[in-house]
This record gives structure tokens, C-alpha cells and sequence, in this order.
């Protein structure tokens, strides 16, 4: 498996997937392209059981989407999974066979952190990581189920507080708060995960299969919410507020390697 | 805005509010009245986006209700709500486009407690809160939400514990079973809470009411069921056992300020 | 009340049960026969309002069902209860009347750790409880509630984590992913849930039955649930692969004392 925006080795039944789209690990239509045509191909293949999903640049995990490329990504997501939503597409990762875990480092934000919201389990460097949903500083529901998981893992009173305050967490916060299973010394976090992986993915199939359905059935939000909040964030960003929010914010840098180190901070002054 | 028993004072979009009815703020008729006409103007108010609440007395933030003046307080909510029930005036709270913080220092018992669970975000001192829902100790349910929200919070076997222990639990251990979001401490509560107040102030209206529409379609309970919570409270404390708790309990300092120092202590002992 | 594989001792409203079934608490008809049997005694016993569930053995608290012999503890668990399921007694025990509170040191695994979820509250040693759902090592479901308590109180991805791992998690990893209440110092856990359940015992009957029945109401899964991973369990079990995994885990210790002092160690390797 080639893809131009993920490196892939596989381990027995553990792919381990490089997410390398620089310079800041935008979700754009070709990192969509290749995350899509990956599970698919991994979905087909029975030696497959555990993806494994890290990045290549230290600084960025899945920045967010590229917001001049809506419609593009949205309708690569048409193109190859039929339904014109990222929401979706990811629930339908949470629903696969296959065992997914995020291994986080870096800065997790919007998108990105729904992403890691769909794996199964969330692994992230204590030094490096950060957390964010910081949609609701433009006057959006993050759209691609964030506050769908977010509500169920953090309960009411934490995801009222991650989504309105728009903030980064660090990892040992988000591990409190329920968003990632655990926070791990960066320099144990590889091999933790890798030694997790190998594990499940040296135990029946049908035990995976058994386990994620029934987990499943109780604490993934059902598709139609996931459509819900698809849709409101639809509506949201062609707003004619969000849209002046987000022309202000480019011209401080957001979408820039720089600008959004600290981006959150950007986010809550001079308004 | 001027109160009886309501300190207020408006920064920006946020609204500053400490209760203050001494000798030890129980929930009576004054203060609902005060609670709900404040709620009602500041929805009226389209300069108001954050409300956040603390205690004017360092050792209590809300006791609980006053029990010699129950009828009362139902009354006021009823006049004022049209519905005569606490639990419902406080889901009204938690479905409000205001977002709500409670800064909490000092007893937060029953009533105290289901009113901070009814706030958005919950941060405690660290050093002094206590969180107590002590009805239990009477043969009660808690009327108001406590049930429900701790079940939902904390999970079935905290809820069970703090529940049916009818305990106080200090900030710490209300952080770690998902009482409140954080603890935090004293000396830095204050600028914590109002430095995220005004963060979330600065960001778009349409952005907290989407988050909260959707977060509460996943994590507060249905009216219904906060209505039957009311109802058994109101059937339990009619019943002949409770009224003669409640009168022993009188006879030992429930109600006085001294006295509920040490409340929950008293109330485990020389049964 | 006298057993063969318990021993019991009253003080006030509280039963004190001691799991005593050498050489490692496994669960079979003798002891399933018998819990039952304390169950329905102590339901009519007017003078229990609290049972303490703790084990005789350091090493163990309930080892896990005993493989061999699980058509028969079934024929017992319906010949009491009118249901040929585990998943249906334990849910009964979570809707009893009865408090009832875990007190745990050593292993607890599969049904163990399925027993002390049905329980209302769990207090464990930080020093030596263990706690692990291995079935899918198995390729199976946990198949008497665990998946239905985990899925609720752990949230998706640490229900995830801990099934799919088939690992053991300590008493502090235990408590920070919400699986016990509270991890405590060996030495100060006997004393800490003798004083919590005579607390609980001195109060009012009627409060316990409201809390019961209102936190279950909302946290405690449909018994359709766990009917149906009782069935999803026993269908598992009966699978080929299964099968010849029980029985190379077999001749590597599983169902001796010491062999399952590392029993997930052991289902980790040289698979």
C-alpha cells in the first residue's frame, strides 16, 4: 500500500499508518483520498487486524480541515463513500472490524480531534500533545462528531467547558477529563502502542468484532446525530459571521505552520 | 439589576453574581425569587452571555433548602415558572442560551449541589468546598436533578456511593468522580473562572447555543424525569419517618450555622 | 445463614461475606448455589439493609468461571432463579433492595470482574487487586454484564482498551478509568468499608430503594442486554477456536493457582 499523504508498515496484523502531509497536516481532499482508500484496502485484507494512526511532524497530529477547501474534501468523501459527510465516513471507521488506536503527539484540533475520537483508543505524549475543539470560537458545532463523543466520554459538564471555552488541553488534562484513554511519557508512548497493538492483534478476530459491536451499540452516538451536527456545522460556516471570523483570523495566521502554534491564544484575544 | 439577596455586577458580556443570604444562604422563598428574576432578565438581555455564580459567605455556597419553608419556595417557583417544582426552574437553567459557571467555595449540600450539577461548568476551591447530597440520610431522594445528573456524571457506582452515603466529598475527590470539572486553588480560582467567562463572552452567541442544544440532547435528562424526581422528594418528606429525621436532626443544629459545620458527621451519628 | 463456600457474619444491618472456595475462588455450581442462596435469604430478611462482598483468599477475589463446569453452574443458576444465566442473577443483585459493596483485594477477572461491577459500589487495595476481562483472548464477549458496565462507566475508548486488551489493570489505572470506585492502602480498606456500609445501614431502607431504583434507571443496561451477551457468550464458547484456545491455555496453567498468578501475561505469548 502507496499513498501520497500516509507512510503504511505493516507487522504481522498491525498496519501502522504515518499521517505525512506537510507542512501542517491539514485534512485536505488527498489526505481524505488516502485515509479512505486505507481503510478500505485494510477492511479487505484478513491479515489486517489493528491500524495504528501517528504523524510524521512532531508539532501536528491532524491540524484541522483546510477551511478554502470545504467543498473539495467534502465531495472526495462523496465520491468514494457515497455519503457527502466526514461525520460518517468517520463512524464508519468507529463501526469497522478493524482496531483502530491514535498515537498522539503534537496538536489535535477540530477535525483532528474527532479523528482520534472515531479510533477505538487515544495514546498521547504528556510533553507534546494538545488538544482542541476550537470551532465554537467561529460560532460553529464541531461537525464531525466531536460533540457527539465529547458529551458521552467527558459527561455534560467538561464538554460544555472543552467546546464553549474553544482551548488547547494538554495531554495530562485530557486524560482527567476522559478525551484520551491515557497520557504516556513521549519517549514510552511508541512502544506502548506498538505492544498494545501486536497483542490485540495476536487475539481471534471475532473477538474484535464481537467487542466493538456491542461497545458500539451502546456508546457511539447513533448516525443521524452524526448527520446532525454534519449539517449544522454546514449551515454554520457559510454564515455570514463565521465567515468574516475566519477571513480575521487568516490574517493572523491561521492555516500558517507558524500561526497556529498558538493558535487557541490567537483565538481569544482582541476580539 | 438589584437584588435582595443577589449581589450583581456586569463586566462585558459577562454577569458577575454572589449570593448573599446570610446567615448561611439556604434555598427559601427570597432567594428563588431573586434566582428566577435574574434568569429571566439576563435572557432578556442580549448583551449578557455568561452568568457566572458565586458565595458572598466562605463557608457556604448554597446549604440547601430551608425545610421549615418548603411550600413557600414551591409557590414562588410556581408564580414565577408556572411549574411548581425546583427541579424543573433548575433544567430551565441548564436549557438556557446563557452559558452558566459556578465558582464554588465553601457547603454545597443537596440543593446547593443540584443547583451547580444545573450550571454549565462546575470549578471548586480546593482548600474549602464540600459537596454533600445528604437527603438519603433522611429516607430521600434528591429532588431537584442530583440523582439524575450524578448517575449520568459519575457513572452507577459513585452516584450509588455518594448517594447513599449521604457524605460530604471534597473538591479533590469531586474532580476525580466527575462532581465538578476541576479543583482549583482558592488564591486562584477566582481569576480562572473569570478569565474563562471572559473568553467564552468574546466568542459568537450562535456558537454556545448550538453547543449547548446539542451537548444537552446527549447529557441532561429528559424533563420527566427530573419532574418524578420532584415528585418522590415531595411524597418522601411527608412521610412520617423523614418529618421525625428532620426534627431530630433540628434539635442537633440542622439549620444553624455552627451546627452544619460539620453536618454530615452529625447525621451518621448515635442512630 | 452457614455455606459451604462462604462465610458470613452479621453486625447490625450489615452482612459481612467472605468468598471462600479454595483453591482460587473459581466460580462454579457449589459457589454460584450459594450466593444465590445468601441473596434470597438476605432479601427477606428485614434486619440486612447492606452485604460486603470480600474474599478469604489474598490472591484471588474471584478467579474467573470454572471452564469445565460451565453447563452446570448454569443448570444451578436456573434451577434458582428461573433463568439459565449469569447475566440475569448479577443484574437481579443490582436491583436488589440489598446495598451491596465490594471489597477487593487480589484477582478479579472475567465473572469476577463482572460480580464486583453488579455490586453497587467497589473499593479495592492498591496494592494487590487486579482486574481484567481475558475473554477475548478467547475470541468471546464477556458474557455476564461486563461489557454492558464497562461500555457505561469507562466511556468508549477505555471500554475499548480494557476489553480488547484482555489485559490486567491495577487497582490505580482501575479507578482512573472509573472501573472501581476508589483504589485505597490495603492496610486502611477493611476498615474504610466497614465504617461506609454501617453508615449506609443506619440510614433509612426507603432512601436506598428510591436511590436504587432511580440512579439504575439511567445507568444500569436493559436486561435485554445482557440477555443477549449472555447468548452472544455461550454461542462464543462453544466455537471451535475458542475451544482449542481453552485447552492449550490449559496445558500453560490456566485453572491452577500458580499458573494464574501471570494468566495474561500467559495469553499474551507465543500466540
Amino acid at each position: 500500500m502507496t499513498f501520497e499523504k500516509l507512510n503504511v508498515k505493516q507487522e504481522d496484523a498491525v498496519l501502522f499508518v504515518e499521517i505525512a502531509a506537510p507542512p501542517m497536516n491539514l485534512l485536505g481532499p488527498e489526505l481524505v483520498r488516502d485515509l479512505v482508500s486505507l481503510i478500505q484496502q485494510a477492511e479487505r485484507d484478513e491479515g489486517v487486524q489493528v491500524l495504528v494512526f501517528k504523524s510524521a511532524d512532531p508539532d501536528y497530529f491532524i491540524s484541522h480541515v483546510d477551511v478554502t477547501r470545504i467543498n473539495e474534501y467534502r465531495e472526495q468523501v462523496a465520491k468514494m463513500e457515497g455519503a457527502e459527510s466526514l461525520a460518517l465516513l468517520f463512524r464508519r471507521l468507529s463501526m469497522s472490524r478493524l482496531v483502530t488506536i491514535a498515537q498522539i503527539e503534537g496538536r489535535v484540533r477540530a477535525v483532528g480531534s474527532e479523528f482520534v475520537l472515531a479510533c477505538d483508543m487515544r495514546f498521547a505524549a504528556r510533553e507534546t500533545a494538545l488538544f482542541s475543539q476550537f470551532e465554537p470560537a467561529f460560532g460553529l458545532l464541531p461537525g464531525s462528531g466531536g460533540a457527539q463523543h465529547l458529551a458521552r466520554l467527558l459527561g455534560r459538564g467538561r464538554a460544555m467547558e472543552v467546546l464553549l471555552s474553544a482551548d488547547d488541553y494538554d495531554a495530562d488534562t485530557a486524560e482527567r477529563y476522559g478525551w484520551i484513554n491515557r497520557a504516556l511519557p513521549a519517549a514510552a508512548l511508541g512502544e506502548f502502542v506498538a505492544s498494545l497493538a501486536h497483542r490485540i492483534g495476536g487475539f481471534p478476530a471475532a473477538g474484535h468484532a464481537v467487542v466493538k459491536e456491542r461497545v458500539n451499540a451502546v456508546a457511539l452516538a447513533p448516525a443521524e446525530e452524526f448527520s446532525r451536527d454534519g449539517d449544522l456545522f454546514s449551515a454554520g460556516v457559510r454564515n455570514h459571521e463565521a465567515q468574516s471570523l475566519f477571513q480575521a483570523a487568516m490574517k493572523r495566521g491561521l492555516q500558517t505552520r507558524e500561526g497556529e502554534l498558538s493558535l487557541t491564544t490567537m483565538l481569544g484575544l482582541g476580539r
